[in-house]
């Protein structure tokens, strides 16, 4: 099993990487002498419910999969169905599935009584190395993802890495897209080993897997350990995302796996980076070769330039109406770029 | 003006006090550059909406006064009017109004985009000297008040004293209850002060209800400096509230204010103290008589003691299935008893 601590003071946590770790629920789990939760879907539930029978004094909430959960009505029912089974403010509540379940169960333990504990035990690739560390929990309103919810940080996450080889593909390239992402803003010994070894990492071969997934949560926790309320460089962890989010914004959400869109989003927002002549060209190079040998539709044509800048100024992370994007300087190192809308016409239109 | 500093690290925040302070209220408030926002009640903004002209930029959001605000679909609606109206995290908000309005206001703010900055301007005594300092905000979710919510720091209170002359009597009281509560719990010359001048302080003398503000304002702000999340010392600013709150739960929040519900909470408390034998005779009787001048019916013998205790175990500082009580013990100082319902049933029927 390995071990990676996020520092955050009096919030500090453990995550636990190994594959075969659920055989263990019953210890690792710590339990609360109060009423205890588990919240996850119903697909996780067909599939994994099993290793929670262990947990059988566990209230188990079983929630609709897909983003549309990520909802005010589906919160206020997950919160009513606590008050209701007795949740007291030492309650603990495990979050079991990918991120829908994380955000969700996250943000409605960050809100019960004013926040009681949860346990993360991401069970996809991308919520293993991405939205289960780090503390962001939230939920959707109208259009604007993820625009109501809370820092709140777990008390603990178990990633157990037997998991993954049940993912769909689709679901997989969700998670290699940010494991890329990493080397990229933070690594470039592990974006090299990343690029080597991508056809394991494909398969999940379970020999390289807990190595992968502990380096993407060492540098995640790095990260947020230096900046947990995203007020500097935690916003590096946006590369790609925010050509990713709009290209997801504009198809509702249903075309691309959150990673494909955020690969797609680094190899147009590395172009960009090279049109302002702020990334050295040969390393530029590197990158989009890269990318685009993964085998995902790079094509982005059919978008109009215009809806995708409105899609764009919706994020949380721009300020003054101007749009933030995280551009590749350097191996490993990025850096903030502010546009106007006009800005992003011309560099958009151009690509 | 008066200044009390309340110290939470990167959390901290002053609290301004004085007489006519709204009239300022352009210079105070400190804009961000961004869309800020105004929320308060349809009551309060025709009577004090003028003080708000001098902030014309500003959106202002205006909701139906009284508890049945503090609800999930509010908030959802305030939230959404806030992110059409394109408010950013660097958006401000100000809560303008009584104890809801901030309850309900500080929540927005500390769930959209996971938290933006909001300022208080407390309108009510009750609001002055209690809830608008020390970070608690929330709703309520089925039958439980204050259920959901978070622990979120305004950015600076504005406390214009000038406001209290037309509060109704009623509401004054609730303001009154938890002044001589901060006297009982922690400051005994304090309450000795109060209640010399209790004439004084029940029309709002306008040479003495800054400093009895301003006093109130420093031991919350004391007490909350050393125990941001009511772990341990925070909880004596419950004294009087476990009966307080069951006695406002059973007569559905219509007949008390809650000030007055603390009041008759204080009273039965301090006999529970006397019973245990955990307080001086001599004190407990000072405490008892006075609290019995204020000319409040204190008969509580209509509600059936089992309802009573069903109420007090809805609240969330109970562990175990067991009723926090916070006791006087002696002069500016009291303590926690945990009581079984066994326990409660005995103390409150013989009361």
């Amino acid at each position: 099993m390995e071990k990676v601590r996020v520092n955050l003071k009096e919030n500090s946590y453990n995550i636990l990487i190994g594959k075969g770790l659920l055989g263990d629920l019953e210890n690792l789990a710590e339990h609360s002498p109060e009423q205890n939760f588990i919240i996850t879907d119903k697909n996780i539930n067909a599939l994994y419910g099993n290793y929670l029978d262990a947990l059988d004094s566990y209230e188990r909430i079983v929630i609709e999969p897909g983003e549309q959960s990520k909802s005010i009505d589906v919160t206020a029912n997950i919160l009513k169905q606590m008050l209701e089974k007795g949740a007291s403010r030492r309650s603990k509540v495990i979050a079991f599935g990918g991120g829908v379940v994380g955000d969700l169960a996250g943000f409605c333990s960050a809100i019960y009584m004013r926040g009681i504990p949860f346990v993360q035990i991401p069970t996809t690739l991308l919520a293993q190395v991405d939205s289960s560390v780090g503390g962001k929990t939230g939920i959707n309103l109208l259009h604007y993802k993820n625009s109501i919810g809370a820092f709140h940080q777990p008390v603990k996450v178990i990633i157990d890495t037997g998991l993954l080889h049940t993912l769909p593909y689709k679901e997989l390239l969700s998670g290699i897209g940010e494991i890329i992402k990493y080397g990229i803003i933070y690594d470039y010994e592990f974006f090299k080993y990343v690029a080597r070894n991508i056809e394991k990492i494909k398969k999940c071969d379970e020999d390289i897997m807990p190595y992968v997934v502990k380096r993407c949560c060492e540098i995640k926790a790095e990260i947020v350990s230096r900046d947990e309320k995203e007020e500097g460089l935690r916003k590096i962890l946006n590369f790609g995302h925010t050509i990713g989010h709009a290209l997801e914004g504009i198809t509702d959400f249903s075309k691309y796996a959150h990673g494909e869109a955020v690969i797609i989003g680094m190899y147009y927002e590395t172009i960009m980076a090279k049109k302002m002549g702020i990334v050295d060209e040969e390393y530029a190079a590197e990158i989009l070769n890269f990318l685009d040998g993964l085998g995902i539709d790079l094509n982005i044509d059919d978008y109009p330039v215009l809806e995708l800048a409105d899609w764009m100024l919706k994020d949380k992370k721009n300020v003054g109406g101007k749009i933030s994007f995280i551009l590749p300087v350097k191996e490993g190192m990025v850096k903030e770029q502010m546009l106007e809308k006009s800005g992003v016409l011309y560099y958009i239109s151009s690509l």
